[in-house]
């Protein structure tokens, strides 16, 4: 007889956030010659972080720490926090699930922004969760609308990203303190910095670890490049870091990345090449698609996302195209945000190929 | 205020599983000089496999396939199953938490042995479920007292673990399919088998994937000796396979742990001089515990289960002194099988240095 899975499972789509890029490349039968679609960072990790991750994988025999704890006594010393405000955990993907399957139970009221990130609405519908959205304003997250919609439904928890993904956009860090400032109540506001090692300074307002409804999301999945080494972070109120030690996997860490993420944090050199190469492809990205007519958004991210200035159903042609030809890329899901498509800042080889291919996937459109 | 945290969330006590060796360490102020509590390996993986995740380390840039696509391949041809029927995960941990959040809900009813893995308890009480639990008989798990207890209470799901771990001791694949064959109506039973490399052939009774009742947890975190690097596998009707892609996080995977695993299962030669190494380690273990009175507990794991002929305060006490001498191990933590110290399969220096501790740790008890 079947399993008696619980109501709430049984009703869950089979559903995936995203494809990835392996399973596209099965398809078609041949592998990407430019990976442009995940905002993966492909200038890597600095040479010192895979230094220390290849020293570390002869230990790995060894369970890692469930503490994390070096690695939270250097992320404490870098923000200038307490490591008890700090919750390391395997990528944000997973931190957000735990987020949720704190905050939200059936019908709980969330809020979003329509169009943003699917793994956290993924994680919000597994919980079971009222996932309300409210659109973009010119491409970018409305916080005052996210706020008015949290306060008309009573939710639990706003989920804002800052850089936004798939966008680009930013909101510097006045409209992010106010937006804090007038969280209301029991509400908790997940501000996603996954990108903000890219943006400029003073996009993200002054961690404030008191704050008992705020909790900040961030990563080494981008500017660090160690997306395949699932290290991310949240830094928030001890009561919300104790919620999440009750209910996370103690010991989902890899003992490696780790050792990698340690080492990453301390090479700010490297980083500061990294976002200085980032910037460069992201310049050329937009050099090349404006002799199209295309506009580049400007972009506080690693990637950057190209109004085609057609409909969604002439973006998706354009990336099926590109992606025909060998270059992941991705696209908003969400009208009229779908008019775009969405490129990551690549290596100069990676954006040659990109820039071979675009015209001739143009050319195929015709 | 407050954030409002699910009443579940909101009851559960702040706890975990296991404290880790390195939280230890620290508290003492010392590292340990042979590492003997948390059943790793300390054989470590293959030599092909840490050379396959050192290579792969430069490409952690790039997340993992969210599908295992080449390891579920692998695997399956390996277990001569389709890979429709695997699920591949960040540990058997993080796969008991997805399991219990598929089929626990608050005060579901679930089974398990009294003192068996802590973890799973964990899970349950995480989900809100009423957890039962049976006594060890002779130091094993009792199948068919789990039956009749799951019968009474009507349980969703079933945790039995096969060989055992605290004890190290198994069942037949007779008495296990047995127990496979009497599990009644939408009840699940979940057979944790992380050790089952190491036990005598005939131990895991035959694959059946079309049994849609039954779960089977393996890892690469015992034979293969890669706990550090998180990957284990489901194997199941495609129905709970399904179920589990419905909730678990796709991009959870290490992408370097994705290479050495596949490169781990593909070295069985090393495997087999693992499994040859832990069988002389286990040996000299009980060797050198007989010399002091103490019963090595036949085990089917690569750790041995030391009946120290006394109490719970006793058998506390001896792992107490040998921690402070810098050996860690770690015991049973319900009574009778509290009277017994747990010491996992080391090399042959890590079994010199458990030597020498063992009389002096004895000594300073007296």
């Amino acid at each position: 007889m079947a399993p008696r899975y619980t109501k709430l499972v049984e009703s869950l789509p089979s559903t995936v956030p995203f494809v990835g890029p392996e399973t596209q490349e099965r398809a078609k039968g041949s592998g990407f010659a430019a990976r442009l679609g995940a905002n993966e960072n492909v200038f890597g990790p600095s040479p010192k972080a895979i230094a220390a991750m290849q020293d570390s994988v002869p230990d790995v025999w060894m369970y890692g720490d469930p503490e994390s704890h070096d690695l939270k006594q250097a992320l404490a010393a870098f923000h200038g926090i307490p490591p008890e405000n700090i919750v390391v955990g395997a990528g944000i993907d997973g931190l957000l699930g735990y987020l949720c399957r704190m905050l939200v139970g059936e019908g709980t009221p969330v809020v979003t922004s329509l169009g943003a990130y699917p793994t956290f609405n993924f994680h919000v519908a597994g919980y079971g969760g009222a996932l309300h959205t409210m659109p973009y304003v010119d491409d970018a997250e409305d916080p005052l609308a996210l706020l008015d919609k949290a306060n008309e439904v009573d939710a639990a928890l706003i989920y804002f990203a800052n850089p936004d993904n798939p966008m680009g956009t930013w909101h510097g860090a006045e409209t992010v303190q106010d937006m804090i400032d007038n969280v209301v109540a029991d509400t908790v506001l997940c501000l996603d910095e996954a990108y903000v090692e890219f943006a400029p300074s003073g996009t993200a307002p002054a961690l404030d670890v008191e704050n008992p409804n705020v909790i900040r999301m961030r990563t080494f999945s981008k500017g660090y490049g160690m997306a395949g080494a699932r290290v991310g972070y949240a830094i928030g109120h001890v009561g919300l870091i104790d919620a999440f030690n009750k209910v996370r996997n103690h010991f989902e860490m890899n003992r490696a990345s780790q050792a990698g993420a340690l080492a990453a944090l301390g090479d700010q050199q490297y980083l500061a090449q990294t976002l200085a190469d980032v910037t460069d492809a992201k310049a050329r990205i937009g050099k090349i698609v404006a002799q199209y007519g295309f506009t580049p958004i400007p972009s506080a991210t690693n990637f950057v996302t190209i109004d085609c200035g057609h409909d969604g159903d002439y973006a998706r042609s354009l990336a099926a195209a590109l992606i025909a030809r060998n270059i992941f890329v991705r696209m908003p899901f969400v009208a009229p945000q779908d008019r775009c498509i969405r490129v990551s800042a690549g290596r100069p080889q990676d954006i040659d190929l990109f820039e071979v291919a675009l015209p001739l996937a143009l050319e195929a459109l015709k």
